[in-house]
């Protein structure tokens, strides 16, 4: 069953390999100046700053420089991006780069015209913004967040060991988006199997949760079967355009909205992935697929009849033996996948040690929407079994 | 692969059973003027026309009356429509039922500012509006035509014996739609289920196109799945929500353009079924399901593949034998679901005659997207092989 629900995504995608003409489309409907926004440079060696910057200026805007954005944006970082937008009077934020930069210019948007300090206001308490916002349009270069098509923005407060997610209305959304497949052939593979198990991991979030049969489930299970076999591609083969822009269309729908539609969610993965991402700085896929089998092996006695589901409709495991071994099974096949694509599944690997285990449990911020909410002995007991 | 493409559908969508609750929050934002558009006053008997009156009239809208549009709407009934718009300066168009009123305000809106006729601008010559629009608005009651978040719209002229389409752009597309599942139990049966077909085969006439092995036939076979699914209850418990309300919401992103982003179209059944519909006046799905059958046995051999993988993706049939006998045992189980259902496969019950088959080749649009273009000789063999 569907419960009451709206459904509102008015973001305008170009996509493929001539997707860049959308942002000469675009330009004109927006103020003179606009906020450049990127990370740490990698678009200047792959020539996509150069071109992008070539349609600003042929499109006679003045460009603001707001570069440095880094994989995890902090609260400090978000502080100077509203001042250059005050200073400058910004018109349209323009995000260049994968999910920080998007998350970035949303929070960047909706605080330029806030009294309040952000931080506080929309990701500590939740709040909706109550003031105007800047326009915010995006050219994706590394493909995993969903950023680019929703109103979610995390960010991190190192001072405070905090990383907190905002979903902001569609007022925040990006206007538009440029998806062009070519832009993400130069991501690191680590980045790329970080990003692309980001977005089979919102599915999953959005899946184990509630015993409806219904379209969500249907459509999650076909975006799922679509990542892992393209994936399977692009890793062997980072170059190929059909996996490549297969994995970037998947990964848009895996996270605007529509697979949430009507039903509840868990979001737990994440809860747990940004509590050390809070504390280690790491790649935020990488956190997400280090907690993840443990934190499903702990869920499954909850949830056998979906876990089966998942394994039967997206794994295509064996249906003998009992659910429980049915539903073992795709958990199994699902570590298989992760490892293929060299995710990393221990904690330690990433900077994690036993004396902080109980920080992170302390930074975790614990979901209700799936089949069990957890207790502070199951968080350890997660963390330690990842260790 | 996925070719070059753009996708923006701004549409707000209000769904489940408080649903309704959407329209009042969206009719402050128009005018005082409201067209209320609905068919041959179903909607008088079932209590929705009274739900919506009393809203419209909670919002101090002044209410223009527009019934009576009938399930193929006529190009006189558009210059009718057009005439009540500007004679009374409407704000805003309010289709309240089925495809058929979503389609025909869409078409209002998009000539009521417009000098030319109608019909030759957008239905033969196939143009893009050049004047303002009027804002749509859809309260939907039946499932199927996927009208109510989409720009198309179908006209059909009697003394020219044509139905024609047209797909109008965002502008044009409802700014908002309420679903309500509720609202779709008083339809009858045989309405019920040709509209289930026509979302079905929405999904066909965009799947049996193309080589590619891409994210859209991934959604393709989910949304396919679930409608079979959910059809099998709906039958058998028209009252059941789970069923009607996975229905309503496929339907809806069966033709929303998502599928089709970035592969080709076929289209040749609603080419085939629109001539039927032009000559007998008969129900849309009927004439979709009716040419169906002959249509796509027609087309397999030049594209087994396709049909092989939709045999064992979407029916899950046996994958013994050779790829022309696994694809033709889907287009067996296509048959018996259709059988199953209760829908006409045959021509003759819809009023058609084997004088008139000349006249339906006539007719019939035929498109280049699909595994190949029908010869007029090929367009015959299908209408008799339906009679």
């Amino acid at each position: 069953m569907l419960g009451n629900f709206t459904y509102h995504n008015p973001t305008k995608l170009y996509f493929g390999k001539d997707a860049l003409q959308g942002l000469s489309e675009e330009l004109p409907k927006y103020g003179k100046t606009v906020q450049l926004i990127y990370g740490g440079g990698s678009i200047k060696q792959n020539g996509v700053y150069e071109k992008v910057v070539a349609i600003l200026k042929a499109c006679g805007k003045t460009v603001v420089e707001d570069g440095g954005v880094m994989p995890n944006p902090t609260v400090e970082k978000l502080y100077g991006g509203i001042e250059i937008a005050r200073s400058h009077h910004t018109d349209l934020l323009l995000a260049v780069g994968g999910g920080s930069v998007c998350d970035y210019a949303k929070a960047v948007s909706a605080s330029v015209h806030c009294d309040e300090d952000p931080w506080k206001k929309y990701f500590l308490r939740g709040e909706e913004p109550t003031c105007p916002t800047l326009p915010v349009g995006c050219v994706l270069t590394m493909v995993g967040t969903g950023s680019e098509m929703n109103g979610g923005a995390v960010i991190t407060n190192p001072a405070e060991k905090r990383k907190l997610g905002h979903v902001f209305g569609s007022d925040v959304m990006p206007k538009f988006t440029v998806l062009n497949p070519e832009f993400t052939y130069t991501v690191p593979m680590r980045q790329m199997v970080a990003g692309i198990y980001d977005a089979f991991n919102h599915i999953c979030e959005q899946y184990f949760s509630g015993d409806d049969d219904n379209v969500s489930d249907d459509l999650s299970e076909a975006l799922m079967r679509s990542i892992v076999k393209n994936s399977r591609v692009a890793v062997r083969d980072p170059k190929n355009y059909e996996a490549r822009s297969n994995l970037m269309w998947a990964a848009t729908w895996a996270l605007n909205t529509l697979l949430s539609r009507g039903k509840t969610t868990d979001w737990e993965v994440h809860g747990l992935g940004q509590a050390v991402g809070a504390y280690t700085d790491a790649t935020h896929g990488m956190t997400l697929a280090a907690v993840t089998l443990p934190y499903y092996r702990t869920l499954l006695p909850y949830g056998t009849a979906k876990f089966k589901q998942f394994a039967l409709n997206v794994w295509n495991v064996s249906p003998e033996g009992t659910d429980a071994e049915i539903a073992e099974r795709g958990l199994s096949a699902l570590e298989s996948w992760m490892k293929e694509l060299g995710l990393t599944i221990h904690l330690r690997e990433l900077g994690v040690r036993e004396e902080m285990l109980e920080g992170l449990a302390d930074a975790t911020k614990n979901r209700s929407g799936g089949y069990k909410i957890l207790t502070r002995e199951e968080m350890l007991a997660i963390f330690r079994a990842s260790l």
